[in-house]
């Protein structure tokens, strides 16, 4: 199993450090976030426990299965809470700061004052919006 | 392709409403979120063309081809932004307010002000993280 020696989740990963599993099998891991974003709790990682950083670096083929396991957690987290939402941060300045990809599953309460969904919005200015589909459909093709 | 008469996305889809489209296959539809939440722009939504309300209702098969094009998304907006969100919300209270699932791609840049993944941590209280994942593992299995 591919593992970087500093990660903290390979660490978990091997059991060098503590953590409260769920789930594991050949190729995903998940256990419960110390620092839970609602004062309910539960709220979960999953991730591959071969070390990626981010999403894109993850092969198709593992992608589906971690994705597999994301919906099976949902599924569990679903009865937990009354909804749920999954996020997963690439690079630092989008708040990974665990450069081992993983996904967080948290569930949600009426009430439970996690403002996760409430972001800003922005408009776009006349024009703007058809140059940046432009710039990322080239992107995509790059 | 299935469709609910009163869902805002499927009448985009079918080209009732007009989008910004990013990209589309006979599976799945790409456009720009009209109201950014990054000001920079190219806050994206990856979608399944059926309506399915929650991640958990898309069956695998169809689960794994929408991940691989949130993947290639993933790729270019990378290439746009320094750093990049995907957020999936399940049910209102959740933040889900159009019930046909979507996922959102937001680019990241330095001191963007964007606060998604600022969200406040709590503490569970002693033995209760044990209780917590016991719970989640009985559903798990139910």
């Amino acid at each position: 199993m591919a593992e970087v020696k500093d990660c903290i989740f390979c660490k978990i990963i091997k059991g060098e450090i503590p953590c409260t599993k769920i789930y594991e099998d050949k190729d995903v891991f998940v256990m419960l976030d110390i620092s839970p974003a609602c004062p309910q709790g539960g709220h979960t990682l999953v991730m591959p426990k071969k070390h990626y950083e981010l999403i894109t670096d993850i092969p198709d083929k593992e992608l589906c299965e971690l994705t597999k396991i994301i919906k099976k957690m949902a599924e569990a987290l679903l009865k937990y809470g009354q909804g749920l939402n999954i996020i997963q941060n690439n690079k630092k300045v989008a708040g990974q700061f665990v450069p081992h990809v993983h996904f967080h599953l948290i569930p949600r309460f009426e009430k439970d004052g996690v403002l996760i969904e409430k972001w800003a919005t922005h408009k776009y200015p006349d024009g703007e919006m058809i140059r940046v589909a432009d710039r990322i459909k080239k992107l995509l093709k790059d």
